[in-house]
Order: C-alpha cells, then sequence, then structure tokens
C-alpha cells in the first residue's frame, strides 16, 4: 500500500463543504454535537484540504481546538502564526480575532469546542490574504 | 510489522495512571488545557486498557465524550449500555450517575469535555460491579 502524506485519518465523517464567504480553499464540517442550553456547548470537527484556511474571525466565549491529524496553522490577530499539528491543543480567549487552517501542503483534521453558547457562536470576517497565510515561510 | 487489534492510535501523550479509588484496572489521564475562568470548560484524554472503566460518577454541568480509537461502553443509570467506539459522540446530562470505559477486549480512547467548569467538574462514586460490567454480553 502507498501512504500518501496527504493522507489524514479519519476518525469523524467528513461533513459538509464550508461556504466560500467563510473559507478560502476546501474545508469540510460537522457538527458533532446538537448544541443545546445544558451543555452550552458546540462541538464539531473540520477537514482542511492542503491550503485551505477560514476567514479571520471571532467567537463570543471563546473556543478550543484538538488537532487530530495534519499539520495546520493557527493565528491570534497581533501574534505570530504557530504551527498546530496532531495533539496540539490552543485556545484563543472571547471576542479575539483569530483565522486557523492547514499548511500548504498537508492537510488538517481538527475537532472545535465553543463554549458558553448562550452568549454566541461565530462571527465571521474577512478572508485571510495569501500575504497573511504565506507569512509563516 | 504485525498489528494488534489492541493497538490503538495514540493521538496525546499517555499521562498519569488514574486512581484505583475512582477507577477499576489501568485508565490514564491526560488534561489538555489549562482550566480557567474565561472558557469554563476542561478538556483531557483519558486511554482505558481493556477491560478497565471509571466509577460511577456525575458532573454538575454535564460531559461530552468523544471517542477517537477502540471500543469501550458508556452507561447512564437507568438505561441500556451503549457501545462507543471510534467517532462515536455522546453526551451525559449534569447530575447523571454515569460510567464509561473500554470494551472487555479492546481498549478505547476518548476525549472528555467538562463545561461550565464554575459549576464543578466531578463528584466520584462507587465502582462498577463485575456484574454490571459483564451484563452487556
Amino acid at each position: 500500500m502507498v501512504t500518501n502524506k496527504n493522507e489524514l485519518t479519519e476518525i469523524f465523517p467528513k461533513g459538509e463543504k464550508g461556504s466560500s464567504e467563510n473559507f478560502t480553499g476546501n474545508a469540510y464540517n460537522v457538527g458533532l454535537i446538537e448544541t443545546d442550553s445544558l451543555l452550552t456547548t458546540a462541538v464539531g470537527n473540520v477537514y482542511f484540504e492542503p491550503g485551505a484556511r477560514s476567514n479571520w474571525h471571532s467567537h463570543p466565549a471563546g473556543q478550543i481546538l484538538i488537532i487530530t491529524d495534519g499539520i495546520g496553522y493557527h493565528q491570534i490577530e497581533g501574534q505570530p502564526i504557530e504551527i498546530i499539528k496532531k495533539g496540539s491543543v490552543v485556545k484563543c480567549p472571547p471576542n479575539v480575532r483569530h483565522w486557523h487552517g492547514a499548511s500548504a501542503d498537508v492537510g488538517l483534521q481538527q475537532l472545535y469546542i465553543v463554549p458558553n453558547t448562550e452568549k454566541g457562536i461565530v462571527n465571521w470576517q474577512e478572508a485571510v490574504t495569501e500575504e497573511v497565510y504565506n507569512s509563516i515561510k
């Protein structure tokens, strides 16, 4: 069997392709639990193909990302781009702008946790430019 | 290479062996984020060896389990034991007694999410008897 470096382990269904209004490239999102008023938490998985990333956005109650496979980038506005990979766990505080996605060459499998959903889930903003995305190199 | 059915994919460090006061058999826990007052969420991973399981316990604000590999059991008190495996996601409501662990023959890799940690994390109770554990068969 030939193993491709871009062949990531899939734990969850691939889900639906994210809108080009909110993502650059191909990103697929699947919600993993029905968000409710008891647990007030949204959980899901996003698979980013190589080069794909979210727009800039913020979460009224913040976000936790858990990387289960692949290699990608996460940037909190005003901070350097950090490399995230299998086993990485990162937090973004409430109402802070960030973006995340795959590296140029390897995709990314990431779980997201949005706590305290009674405050809201996400506020989408502008796309991440090629200049910003490529500034990691 | 010989592949053993009990060889599960490890995404996170194995962590520390759970106390025999709270677990039957060998279970290893690693916290994945520093719980804080901003995100009010605890996240970690537990690896249960085959046959290992938690005691009965409850969470003041409930819990979400995400299974990343292996096969195990989850039981909410008064309900049948449900089989959980790679890709399963289950919720337990606040202050409801439950237990979870590996199947007898195959281990379990599971992420846990405890929301709204300002209400508390976990209340440990008695061990799951062999009779209850084996009642799945």
